[in-house]
């Protein structure tokens, strides 16, 4: 596979001539985040994707973290990029100012962190998992904590994790039993035992800073009984130098599939320190705060491995030689064509990127939202942003994840038997995938999130106000020629979506069931009329580019041919997942627990 | 997960209840193969996989296989496995009689290969890579090489493999560079570098038999100028002795995603002695007598995947607590309701055992056409199995792996985060799973072989004689009331195949490119009608039983459930993949090469 390439070009169309940043940032009162200084991140990303964390990608991979006695040990060089990473101030660009952080909103850091997650998505986690904590201290801490670790965390001396799961439950977090009880001097001594947690220890950082869940003593019992706290590796002393080690060591690392290099750790907590962040009780709520970017920061990991499957595959496809294509030679001096020449080889080069660059679109948009809930003027706004963001966050995270597996699996189906060997890569990108549509919530959370909570629970409103910007793209066009192979399935589909909706709407009125029964096969089906839409909307911007002339016809044409190709091959799936939808309940209910198998 | 049980009852509700095999043998006047010793074999094949092969799963996969210096070392326990299958005297079911075999015909040991290779895929490798030997030398060898090679083959003691793959080419044989001079003692001299060499060298067997492919000097280009050989790994002396080392080792063995225990070796033959098998030129030809079989073989896997993600998913699914179901609690007692409760959990597990069951009577009735190609006593009756046959091996071969690769995914995607940790063993059923949509033809391969040889090369004639089978019995069943919910929907889509297949006709008589445009969703579509077809039938015998009265209703009413679950569920994805196919070339080719990326 070849080295990592940042799509920059791609990233700026999105940034600039899709979602017009600069106006984006003015409506904002942002005035000082701007094209200029957007694209001068892009470019010192692009740099330091490529020239530092690419390299490491396959090597962490082999080699993996090492757990020797509570101490984990990163993969050979990961140390030294994180040093370089910090030095280079990219993980403040978030942070808020008076903690020493650059004040940018946060789809500023969209597309760095596209960048370094498809360059090495293990890497990437490390300081990725801060921003978690960050958020969480920034939005709920007191003056103390804030001044005691946001510092450090926005300078990335320290890193943050957010320690939820336990052995025993990990979406179902009411059944939690981590343990915090109050101490005279006002901590709480914070025992249990946390899983899968990313980051958890590793040699990367002075300070690690755990969010941790537990529950104090005659808590209710469910979800109404979670606090949060904050437990660091080291006590901070008052001066703000490290004090002694807190009561909470990493008793394993898990070894799992892929991401192997980044460290998953068990997380014995044995009377711990640790200081309540935000009211009792209301913990969970606290963590909804962040949970759209969390989820937001997985979406981008479908489009970082759709970016990999394709542009392994499109290196491949080039080069090897096997077959003529079925018309007769295309390479006729050569012993056979390069494989690019075969429909179904392009077909397979095609999805990848047709989800790579549409998942971009839907990623920097939604995060632009994220922008607007927190900083727009009005409560209006706001309001009309969150609503949205809350609908497409689990579209972009459940569909786009889906998506990037599928994209990496075609990326090894192009490369023959050869992808499944370990020096391509391609397989590693397989299995690094995979995850994306375990954590964070799986595919099936997100989908009872969706369908459940974001379109049922608000009697479709949610849903509506996405339609409608849809409906209201598609009767602009609705003159324009040029545009009529998208604007027309787009309009069938945008309706078809509010039909097939209010059908299941009613039948859930009947049987709440029915929402679990529709629900995957709904957020696919969502999925891929969202993306058709933002397919769409970058045709009828590169048609418009085209017809005000441009130096760059190529990159134009290209775009509009991946729209058809996305219309024509890739959203009929709409069909079958609406059938699927409409198989129903009883199917599944049917038969007894006892009688699967025999 | 737990250990692998072999599903046995349902292996017999194929046979026996589905596919009638006393009937099927007799006809083909093998009387000695009865319903009585194929259950004999059930029985013994099902604890030797489960006690021999299943513990041995896991921990292959953790040690793989070990190189040094030309040597191959299987992981621990695989060597003794081995012994303990030669001296039950497994190998030789196929083989001839007259060679010491039990001249069984190949679909009685269909379920046998099922459940060794659910048990432990990498393992079943091993035995199962000599059946393309085997299949060569009594197909095509001399007398004094059949009295030489396959006694011991058939015995075990030796294995053999099959020496196709290059480094520049695979699928694209018509490429390849090895050579074979002749020498003066009638032999030839083999140079060359295959790569992917299953079982190529290991620790198990004697001696190791390779079949290959090579040009003899002056051969026409192209597949017209390829030859086979037999080159062993130790020359065989007149006394049948092992005499000297031949000029072949093994270079390096290949570090891959999955199967780890199944040592893939770079093989090179360097002036190896080889001795032609079968008439110059025609190797290739000669390879095609037992693709058929080997594709079916890996068809198997597909089965043997799905069940593996069946029976984990199920066994978790039982056990995990977490949520409660969304119309209320089935577990109040305890803390949270087991996971199956849920509808989406329920689509995952039902979509697993589908495919697996479905899957597992288009592979053993392929098997039964296998037998009646071999043994049938008229020309007219083989011919006619040999046509369908060769229709349905690309489609059992590329569906049922796809579809054994989604299953396993699913397996994984129940034990959520859990399904990516390896001491749970589900990721390790997906990535042992990725290899079988490649190898052997990858999916692509297949589905040209379907779509352009099978289907429009005839004309539609092969076709035509499967869709006639499944009109038959949609006819037969047409005023079957307990049957219109699966004849209805079958009887519209067996039509409809035939429409689109025609339409595909038109539009490749005008460009073949189209071809290669429709195939893989043509392939998938295909495949999907292909198992209505089974889940009609097996409903079909379940209803006649119920009617009739049985102690195992269950059994019947689950049966069933799940043809109800498929066709309500999985069937409608026919429609996603027609409208792809529908739509069409022209957006597969319209971007320039250099157009993809920028």
């Amino acid at each position: 596979m070849p080295e990592y390439k940042a799509p920059v070009r791609d990233m700026r169309f999105v940034l600039h001539e899709l979602l017009n940043l600069d106006e984006h940032y003015a409506n904002l009162g942002l005035e000082e985040v701007n094209g200029e200084l957007i694209d001068a991140f892009l470019e010192e990303g692009a740099k330091f994707s490529a020239n530092e964390l690419a390299p490491l990608n396959r090597s962490g991979d082999e080699e993996g973290c090492h757990f020797d006695n509570g101490v984990v040990t990163t993969p050979k060089g990961f140390k030294e990029a994180y040093a370089k990473y910090v030095e280079g101030g990219w993980p403040a660009m978030g942070g808020h100012v008076e903690y020493g952080g650059q004040g940018l909103p946060s789809s500023a850091g969209i597309a760095i962190s596209e960048m370094t997650g498809s360059a090495n998505w293990s890497w990437s986690m490390y300081p990725g998992l801060s921003h978690g904590a960050v958020a969480t201290i920034e939005e709920h801490g007191t003056p103390e904590q804030k001044d005691t670790y946001l510092p450090k965390l926005i300078s990335g001396e320290w890193t943050g994790t957010m320690c939820l799961t336990e052995p025993h439950c990990g979406s179902d977090l009411g059944i939690l039993k981590s343990k915090a009880e109050p101490q005279a001097d006002g901590s709480y001594a914070i025992s249990g035992t946390k899983i899968f947690i990313s980051a958890g220890e590793h040699d990367m950082a002075d300070n690690i800073i755990h969010i941790v869940l537990a529950r104090l003593p005659g808590a209710p019992a469910g979800t109404k009984g979670i606090s949060l706290f904050i437990v660091p590796k080291f006590l901070v002393n008052a001066d703000g130098s490290l004090g002694e080690r807190n009561g909470v060591a990493c008793g394993s690392i898990e070894h799992k599939m892929g991401i192997k290099a980044s460290a998953t750790c068990v997380m014995n907590f044995d009377g711990a320190k640790g200081y309540l962040i935000g009211p009792e009780n209301k913990g969970l709520n606290a963590m909804f705060t962040f949970m759209n970017f969390a989820r937001l920061g997985t979406a981008i990991q479908g489009v970082a491995h759709a970016e990999i499957g394709f542009q392994g595959g499109l290196a491949y496809a080039r080069d090897r030689l096997a077959m003529r294509a079925l018309s007769g030679p295309k390479n006729p001096d050569g012993p056979a064509d390069p494989i690019i020449v075969h429909p179904d080889v392009r077909r397979m080069l095609l999805t990848a990127k047709a989800f790579a660059e549409g998942g971009r679109a839907l990623v920097y948009f939604t995060a632009q939202l994220g922008d607007v809930v927190q900083k727009a003027k009005s409560e209006e706004e706001r309001k009309e942003a969150d609503g949205l963001m809350a609908l497409l966050t689990p579209i972009a995270k459940a569909f786009l994840t889906e998506a990037g597996l599928e994209a990496a699996n075609h990326g090894v189906q192009i490369y023959g038997g050869h992808g499944f060997i370990r020096e391509w890569g391609m397989e590693q990108n397989v299995r690094d995938a995979r995850i994306s549509t375990l954590y964070e919530g799986t595919t099936g959370i997100q989908a009872l999130d969706l369908l459940g909570r974001k379109v049922l629970q608000t009697q479709g409103a949610a849903l509506r106000n996405w339609t409608k910007i849809i409906h209201k793209f598609c009767q602009t066009n609705v003159d324009n020629q040029g545009m009529q192979e998208f604007v027309e399935p787009l309009t069938r589909l945008n309706k078809e979506w509010g039909d097939l909706t209010m059908s299941i709407g009613t039948q859930a009125m009947q049987n709440i069931e029915n929402v679990g029964a529709a629900s995957v096969d709904y957020l696919m089906y969502s999925g891929y009329i969202t993306l058709a839409y933002f397919w769409a909307a970058m045709a009828d911007v590169a048609q418009r580019k085209l017809a005000e002339g441009t130096s760059e016809e190529d990159f134009y044409k290209a775009k509009i041919a991946t729209a058809r190709f996305y219309f024509k091959r890739i959203l009929p799936r709409t069909a079958g997942h609406k059938g699927a939808i409409e198989g129903g309940l009883d199917c599944l209910m049917e038969l007894d627990e006892a009688h699967f198998a025999f």
